[in-house]
């Protein structure tokens, strides 16, 4: 694995499989009541926040301390160094703090790509979210879950497993990621939504497109329903928020067309009544809550893998 | 005891007392230059905060540290989780990612036992302060103060003792819950405020009320000024502050009227001049800071006996 | 040394020497992959933060917590404690949870000096900024990359160096530090600035002053710049930013005529273009990246000096 993770599509497959792995192994943590390894002691992970995501600062947080590491939290947004001018500088002195990696968040597209392969900074950057364009971590984490409910037992993993994505595809770095990275395991990605909001040339990403909803789920393995933002729900680009309900939201009456063990997936948080309802959200089908355990599972693992964990050099 | 703390009234009086000698034996601690035990190693302990309470914030995570847990702060206001409709998705998220106990503060009324009961979570919820309802680990820290400076050497502990609560007592979450507790243990309390302050009703608590600062106080054992907002203090519901410091405040003049015994108390943060003078806040009889320290002792406590500790089980 | 670090003025020569050879010490840390040493463990610091200050507040929690130190975040900005009046209470609290070392920043030129010399606390507090006045540790930090470049392997240390420090004298608490503590040190001291920013009466500092940049940097062995706050740059006191930036920013030009050995400081943020340019701050003789990994060394060095850090009573 390189010594960053700034791309799903920087994965190959065995990078990838063997991060589903390892967060399998860490996972198994989940169910003890004493959920710490010593693995990185001494090691300090900063998560350098320029937009807020609490959720995903806190899985990364939990995640780091499960592993024994010091975490400084560092919310950028409305210091000084939320300008993009200063980004090297900030690198510069996060660098010179001695942090071993760093988790960053940033509303500009290619930001984490900057601090990566500008030469500032020895340490691993692990991209936590980019603008519009990537969420590898949260890639990871649904390949994850894909894979325990969908490959684990079968030969060949999730290859030729049929997986829809549906809503807001154009602004959605997790739409991208997903694409990306499921891609590389072998699994068939329809992206579904509004052809307001799929994204002209998307089919380069080597997936199939629909805007029929109600054609695709019943073929498919899993829906990843993506969030709704009701911000951009207005103007004539897009559909009305009940338009977008009734066509692209999914229901009782959509979840009772889908194959038996089809799941059904959320990156969270839900708009509850927009593109999810509150019976699908909560039903047996639905493994909303699990993504949250792999997500620090998976991020326990892409930490480890990075930073060479090594429990030998403890000094106490 | 239960796997939640919610409210004074949910303690027996075994309980309660289990939590006092609890944290007697970790207040101990603090005279120790090392204060730190790892009864708690390995667990996660979330302050979920829908309000700012820096000093309550500070005083669990203090009491967590010294455990050994790990500690997530997640301050709620601003953010998606702080709209009520998603309490839920909060829960099942912070509970999916391996919290143990979350420490809840929230301005509604209510909202700790709507996590707790609604089957959401396993992990243990402590009631941090909801709306003007209730805040039992304040009432804990208070009668632990009270038990210290005048039950622990006394046969029946603090049976039969008499303490006044002062001041705005409609509005306080604190009166509320030292009243119910201090019944459970058997104290004698007396509220004390202008009309417009003491709720209609609040004799079905087993206390008595009293309009008249002065007749009350050279009775009691203890008087437990409560912090005024001065916010309330306007429009024709209220006493002007001048008027509501001549009347309710706790000045020198008064403080001579005490027994010799008499401590007096606060919540902090105090208005000094208002509800109480800085001489009486800075004499003998305060036991103010002394409050404070009990409050991590108290948390510790509570921690301790809601996540059952167990050294027998670390990884290290 | 003494129990409290308030200004570089308290520290004797013997006392700022200590500092500089534990942070020596403490620096070789660095270059390992566990950073983590026991000393603190189970200390507990409180870093009070009044005003916004991301850098020295990452860097002081960063010292602590490679010392072991449990680390507790008080941004008081905004909350009730917020306010001057309170400061005693606020002290009295953090004392009372049992905090062991108060790091502070605050607006107020003089505010550590009163939580210190007020009798309020037994703790140590350690002057993380206040106001114009001072900010002994960047002087530390300032110091200790000026020993380790000009001063280690030479009889006599920094005695008879010379140092120019470039600005806005008149408003920096880093200006002012650096001056006290260099004088302590031995150092010859030039401050450089338009007449408008350099204070009336600051000859009594034992430092000579002079309007001429480039008269005084050919003959220094260090160009300590410091940051321009441009909102003082306007109305009639100050120079325009132009006028700034020619006359006393550093340059290509400019640093072509400093001697061989001479290094270029700065204590960051950077305002790459108005008092320093970016191939200056790039360039070989700028230690400004590694002044931020000293300064975490030198924090390091402090916090374990006035605790008295000890492993012997450690309970596990």
């Amino acid at each position: 694995m390189k010594r960053h993770l700034l791309s799903a599509a920087d994965l190959t497959r065995d990078d990838a499989e063997l991060v589903l792995e390892t967060a399998a192994e860490l996972r198994s943590l989940a169910d003890r009541p004493i959920k710490k390894l010593p693995a990185l002691r001494g090691r300090t992970v900063v998560n350098l926040f320029f937009e807020d995501s609490t959720r995903t600062r806190i899985s990364f947080e939990a995640a780091a301390k499960r592993l024994s590491a010091d975490v400084i939290n560092f919310a950028a947004k409305g210091s000084s160094v939320s300008k993009g001018e200063s980004l090297k500088d900030t690198a510069l002195t996060l660098e010179a703090m001695g942090a071993d990696a760093v988790v960053i968040r940033h509303g500009a597209s290619g930001a984490p790509h900057r601090l990566a392969n500008s030469g500032w900074v020895r340490s691993s950057v692990v991209n936590a979210g980019d603008g519009t364009h990537e969420h590898p971590t949260q890639a990871l984490l649904d390949a994850f879950t894909l894979w325990r409910h969908l490959g684990e037992e079968r030969k060949g993993g999730l290859e030729g497993r049929r997986v829809a994505i549906v809503g807001d595809i154009l602004h959605s770095r997790v739409a991208r990621s997903n694409a990306l990275l499921l891609k590389t395991l072998g699994v068939d990605v329809t992206l579904v939504g509004p052809p307001t909001l799929l994204p002209v040339g998307v089919e380069s990403w080597g997936v199939e497109t629909s805007y029929d909803l109600d054609a695709v789920i019943p073929k498919v393995d899993a829906v990843m329903m993506l969030r709704v933002q009701r911000e951009r729900m207005q103007g004539g680009f897009f559909p009305t928020p009940r338009e977008y309900s009734r066509r692209y939201g999914l229901d009782g009456r959509r979840m009772a067309t889908l194959q038996d063990h089809t799941i059904v997936m959320h990156p969270g948080p839900m708009v509850r009544g927009m593109e999810i309802t509150a019976d699908v959200a909560d039903s047996d089908r639905s493994v909303i809550v699990e993504q949250v355990t792999n997500g620090v599972a998976v991020r326990m693992a892409v930490l480890y893998l990075l930073l060479g964990g090594s429990e030998s050099e403890s000094t106490e």
